[in-house]
């Protein structure tokens, strides 16, 4: 592919763009840029900009809430909710798991309790169960005003890598 | 912001991509092109390229699959499945809500069944149940080989607009 | 124990029973007959007289309504819905498994849509995706009236013998 | 109804019955007589023998097993521990509500941990969040050996008395 494709296509984006677009595509193109630099990380966890923090019991990612992020309510769109809390959950059981196994997602359970709105959310997962088999994890989404906007249970199938 | 900016931003991206990512750079910016020049639509559903089909008694989504919507083990996320079962239920619930009413999610529940992989996948939703205060509806999620990958069910509240 | 403990306890019972009252009795006490005469089924499916009903692709169960099986705010008791489901999707289950394999319940998600009165309640289970070591079910229960009164998912783990 | 029936059929099920039986039919009989002395709980409250333990947060049931509660593989029926699940977090909700509401269950989400086996189950409940038209709790349940053999979250409607 030619790369003035790729700029004219930026240039179409930009005449229509207003000043808050502009800043989804920087964050978009930060993500990008950052996934193409690092070695690890997928396409989504980059472009949403997950942060992580790990403790000893409990695993904790972030998300900037924005346009990008939102529904035709201008809220939280529920299946990012259910991303991050995926993300979180999934990356958790990877944590615990030996190496040469890893875990994919068999069943995922969401309440959505309250609107994500404000600048930033924040998604702890922690462990239910550790079979042999299966993993059983929890998480919750906050928001940066302390209100719960999510609680998630999920059922990880654990399997050779 | 100055648009050199942002210029600048795709220019160090492409230094860094290979055939492939630059492919999934342009599907982003063919998603921010078409939120822009639309009115309806979030970017999210454009930058995934979610395409509707409605029918009588089901509404049905695709999307194409690629790096841009896989995880760690470059088979599609989770989340995203999340989200286009989320978005085909919501969407169905307010093709048949009247006027003035709208609908949020309550509760999403998940079964993984399948890999995604291919080059596609088709989400359709249908009616379970339509209450006064809620809806409960039901969804699954095809590879384009056929293979159903995902059934989900969820809870809508309804609510005025 | 001696008989004359339980001829007792009866007694003590039709002391302070009504009329309907002793149909619950009789109604338990039936089921516990058929049970000890029977080589198959549970004590709950005989004392519920859960009657099956095996079609080419769904099974049936019905369950007759009365006291014993309502709530607190007499209407049927979740519980008891739940029970129907895990026993139509579980037998349905066993029927497709080959000789030796058999399946526990892994998951259970329950959408409650309508209370359950009336005389009697039929539950309904089906497939929805067979796999070699789970198996995905789908399940709904109908007041005879006709009206749905829940709808449920459920995974099963297949085991030996 | 004659009395003369009922104890012609408790005089047939003893026939039937070994040492073991007996002790369920003294165990039932014993939840019948207790439902009719008391003006409050259910049937299948009284019958399950399910004694209740509140807490300032938490509520906590326990039930005795027993061949009574068990299905075709000899553990605990699935369905009995939605039972207790269902009854501990509906009465948890109903403990925190105002006078004159109440609340019905609208979703229930189980996840089966291990087998129920051993000499007793205690189920706790707790309140993950409280709004004005729902409560979202979360349960689960314990063998006697401190096992955990279930966790389960509910969505409850409040309504009115």
């Amino acid at each position: 592919m030619e790369n003035q494709k790729l700029n004219q296509l930026l240039e179409d984006c930009l005449q229509l763009a207003d000043e808050n677009d502009k800043k989804i595509i920087e964050s978009i193109l930060t993500g990008v840029k950052e996934k193409l630099e690092s070695e690890n990380g997928t396409y989504i966890g980059h472009i949403l900009q997950m942060k992580q923090n790990h403790e000893v019991d409990t695993f904790e990612l972030t998300l900037q809430l924005s346009s990008l992020v939102n529904n035709n309510l201008d809220i939280l769109h529920g299946g990012i909710t259910a991303t991050i809390l995926d993300t979180a959950m999934g990356t958790m059981v990877n944590r615990v798991l030996p190496e040469g196994q890893t875990a994919v997602t068999n069943q995922l359970n969401i309440h959505y309790l309250a609107p994500g709105i404000g600048s930033q959310i924040a998604c702890k997962a922690k462990i239910v169960h550790q079979g042999s088999k299966t993993m059983v994890m929890e998480a919750e989404v906050q928001r940066d005003d302390g209100k719960k906007i999510a609680h998630a249970t999920g059922t990880f199938f654990i399997i050779k890598k």
